[in-house]
């Protein structure tokens, strides 16, 4: 009985990631996948050193872009997702293959333009776009789909993460969508592959759905809590906390990583990169915000989702 | 300004192979890439023995389902129709990701039909389904995006027809879309194995345009032309010679082969399979009808397109 209620249900009822959840358990996933449904790439086998990885992205207007957004704009958004996923389980980005769906009535100069921006970003890490397919649809829909590669030792999932781990995140967050800076943003692979070559990370996601949301996404894989220090919390320009909390699209890297290895990370005396410790893993399960006069107050867990 | 004109063109007016003709030459082929946009999957580089093949297709209601298809046949089709371009290929499915764009009103029956769908093809077929993603959109669309792998040797693209090959296709074609077949396919996996392994083709294409736009697609490949056989093209119940020719969504296999092996595999005692023998490539460019009376006639070139 509770089964046929279920089934009655709209997908706004259950919100993105209850349907991704039933998603899971219905498809299951294939033994000889490492990591199926449930990271930022799927892990598959390729050889006895390296991992392939595999991961999609839909874009599609009114959602990830407007109908004022320039066509390289979101041409190189769509490309750049896929290639931040990637990063994210430490991996390099090779193949895509892109998926678009138009109105007839498009002009050429437009899908050049959203190729142009998808070639340029690609080229740039070093991705070749090696097919796809093409639509008749009433909505510009933009699926890349990514192939990428990853050393074993060097995968990085959602699920590592140990209590005592530090927190860290590659760069400023908040009012990415409200700016322009989902549309611009620099997918973090050089990063990644900084830490996962010498600091590797227990547990790594890109931040999509928001700081708060992402950081339950490893929490919950992980079986752990966390604790955010607000004022260590890196601010994009006009951003306000509840911003940097909550606000999708930032893109940056959100990471644990053991406390011992942290502190060289913090120490390093030329750093290439910038990285913001922002709180720490705890046993204690959901995530808890210490204010800057030391108060402990639970989060709320929310973020953007599509239902 | 011959440029600046055409950038005013619109999609419609190029047509969906004037379209991925200009992609194509716009996004350029990565040099790594075996094959990259032009073929039903692109061939990448995997390891000694074997290449990896990556394919996408993306569905969308009012052109490849209505909205009272049901959404298991959906998802199946989904499913099938990437399938059917490694088979062409002479690959084996491994791994699919699925995106989704769904309003948020649609209901958790029909979603959990459309992957229900998508799971029991693909399990058939050895296929995992590992990850994708699920967006807001105004119209249910989908996109699948899958892996296969391919033995260096069995790797068969569009561009080997020779003239003197034999042209076959593995079943009736014809109203597809009028009836219910583009829902019920089953891709020619085991067919496209059973070539490859013992009667290797030259090359191979799976019929979603049209006999006669697909063949088209491998002859521009190739540079050579064919005579078709009217009365050896096997018809679906219900078809005319018409229908066979130009009506898209058969998901048959479409294939050349040198005259001699053309020989063993007619005249196998007991085949697995029936391999209709429909025509010839010929060193004149074009495609040829020949009627039931021997004379000789120009095809129009057509077939479905979306724009």
């Amino acid at each position: 009985m509770a089964r046929r209620i279920a089934h009655k249900e709209k997908v706004s009822a259950l919100g993105e990631f209850g349907l991704i959840d039933r998603v899971r358990k219905l498809v299951g996933n294939p033994a000889s996948a490492i990591c199926g449904i449930g990271d930022d790439a799927a892990v598959l086998p390729l050889d006895p050193k390296k991992y392939l990885l595999l991961t999609a992205d839909m874009l599609t207007e009114g959602v990830h872009f407007t109908n004022k957004t320039s066509g390289e704009a979101i041409g190189r958004k769509a490309i750049a997702s896929s290639i931040s996923d990637i990063a994210a389980m430490g991996g390099l980005p090779r193949y895509a293959v892109v998926s678009i769906g138009l109105k007839p009535s498009t002009s050429w100069a437009k899908v050049e333009a959203i190729y142009r921006g998808m070639r340029k970003i690609a080229k740039k890490f070093g991705t070749g776009i090696v097919g796809g397919d093409t639509v008749r649809h009433a909505k510009l829909v933009i699926n890349v789909a990514m192939i990428g590669e990853v050393g074993k030792k060097h995968l990085v999932r959602r699920n590592g993460a140990r209590p005592g781990d530090q927190i860290f995140v590659t760069g400023g967050l908040g009012r990415s969508l409200a700016g322009e800076r989902h549309l611009r943003f620099i997918p973090r692979v050089d990063q990644a592959q900084y830490l996962v070559s010498r600091f590797k990370p227990n547990a790594m996601i890109d931040i999509s759905d928001g700081l708060v949301a992402d950081l339950g996404h490893i929490l919950a894989q992980s079986r752990t809590g966390a604790v955010l220090e607000e004022a260590s919390i890196p601010l994009n320009k006009g951003a306000r906390l509840k911003d940097a909390l909550y606000d999708g699209e930032d893109f940056e890297l959100l990471f644990t990583m053991a406390k011992s290895k942290s502190w060289r990370l913090q120490n390093q005396r030329k750093g290439k990169f910038m990285f913001h410790r922002i709180g720490e893993v705890t046993k204690r399960r959901g995530i808890q915000l210490m204010t800057p006069a030391g108060r402990l107050k639970k989060a709320v867990i929310k973020g953007y989702t599509h239902f």
